[in-house]
């Protein structure tokens, strides 16, 4: 069972795919940036966005259809709208229902595993800054360079309940998988949905945390590993981690200088025997070397990431 | 072999899917009204609204695939876009071919038969009026009420090869049929293309025109058999029409009364042997009896058209 938002589950999703597990994303439902913020604003749907990415990661269908799945507009009205975006869109439309939908659309992807939205409702993520400044939309968040001053609290409203499913699987899953993922955007807000934490608290399941690769500057700058598992813990409300997976590979040096910008390398300060250091960075692909600017140059590698899980689940 | 434009050939296709037959839908490219021609003109696309609706009729995909292609989006900067047309459209980005696009398309709507675009150009429909006005796009030709007042020409711009895998379609069909559909907007424009009118006049197939049930007024106003005859023979250059099938069923005065506005009863007068005359008017819905507004009542019955097509198959 995977738990997290956006980007961050993708690489988890797909490199669990290719081993026999009986795999479940439970994802966030705050997100309200980009396409997802305008289908979510002009048709009253609920945010397909980080939905889409997990089904793309989980799907066995052809290379076309996720290529399809993942197209994005580039001009006019539909400028920006990812393909799959609408497609879950329309199929909530169509169907009545963003859960149907959901269901529908991993049947055309042909998904491995289950991918199910944290809550049903329509909710969005707010937070108070210190300086009482209120930052409205996980979009807003996102791109606020605040933050790391300190907030006063991060609330999803209207307060959600949990969707039953989505507690259904913390209870009985094996192994729970939290992270990687942006802390305030994709991680927290599946911890401020009603019923998430304790659900957690009280499963029997193995519970690992797959830290992040990279600070977000302003956001969390200067953030170790310490920093990341007290805030886990603050909103889960009790220490559940059975494991912590915590990559100790550099980075070339000039994608550190390149993302000297963006933010700086989470460092490991904890030496306790649930942490697991291993080796997690993806490959910097040769046609990605000659364009540096690009995003997400330093990522986990979906199969590092999975074979260090796998490891982990053969021992439970 | 089916040759047309937009909803006139829903019909036919959707009747003749029942039967064993091999059947292939020519669709004309000249569409550029409403969704359509807002992605040819933002994306730069092949207008993807008279494809999509030959290959929902020939689909045998789920009810819910079939409402998803059909599926308008009500809002915002998606408002009015088929959710159809943007899975075309995006296939062709994706694919970076029109034709592989409807391919694909084809297959996951599992479709019986094929859809061929009667070109893979870019063009639009001119119409020069007697009174010199120029009437730019299938849009404006549609909407215009001077057309009955005489024209000089009509044409694609720029004048387009045929693609080759129509006319191999026209070269090798046992039974072409032609119609129902727009007049000027749907049937001619198929004949405009380089290459059509002489794979119709070359090829051995037999040819069944299939007469609208209604003139447009502005447009056909007072048109009868003859007319829409004469019409096809002066674009194809030649009389190959081997039957007309011309309906002989009344609609509801109810119903005329309410159309009287749009148009009127194509009648017939002529008495060749070709001529077939039969009963094709398609059943007024409950639903539909308290919305006489609704356009499209007066319509062909997809069950019956395709009787009297299969006789004319049977006696080939």
């Amino acid at each position: 069972m995977v738990l997290g938002g956006g980007t961050g589950n993708f690489a988890v999703l797909r490199g669990l795919k290719k081993y026999p597990l009986e795999l479940s994303a439970i994802v966030s439902m705050a997100d309200d940036g980009g396409s997802t913020g305008i289908l979510r604003d002009e048709l009253g749907v609920l945010p397909p966005g980080d939905v889409r990415q997990c089904l793309v990661a989980l799907s066995n269908s052809s290379r076309l259809m996720r290529s399809l799945v993942n197209y994005r507009f580039e001009n006019g009205g539909l400028g920006g709208h990812s393909f799959g975006n609408l497609l879950l869109s329309a199929l909530e439309k169509v169907t009545g229902s963003f859960e149907k939908a959901v269901e529908e659309m991993g049947r055309i992807l042909v998904i491995k595993g289950k991918v199910i939205p944290v809550t049903t409702h329509q909710v969005r993520l707010k937070m108070i800054l210190n300086n009482r400044k209120i930052l409205e939309g996980e979009g807003e968040i996102y791109l606020s360079q605040e933050i790391d001053q300190g907030y006063k609290s991060i609330y999803l409203e209207p307060y959600p309940k949990a969707n039953p499913l989505a507690l259904e699987e913390i209870k009985h899953a094996d192994l729970v998988v939290i992270g990687p993922g942006g802390l305030h955007t994709s991680l927290i807000p599946n911890l401020l949905v009603d019923g998430v934490s304790k659900a957690l608290r009280e499963s029997d399941a193995k519970i690992v945390f797959v830290v992040n690769l990279m600070n977000r500057r302003g956001q969390t700058t200067g953030f170790k590993v310490s920093n990341y598992l007290s805030e886990m813990v603050r909103y889960i409300g009790k220490d559940i981690f059975d494991y912590i997976l915590v990559n100790d590979q550099s980075p070339p040096q000039e994608l550190i200088e390149v993302y000297a910008e963006e933010g700086d390398l989470v460092v490991n300060d904890l030496s306790e025997s649930r942490i697991i250091q291993a080796p997690l960075l993806g490959e910097l692909r040769e046609e990605a070397k000659t364009d540096l600017i690009q995003r997400n140059l330093i990522r986990h590698d979906a199969h590092k990431l999975a074979k260090e899980l796998i490891a982990i689940v053969n021992h439970l």
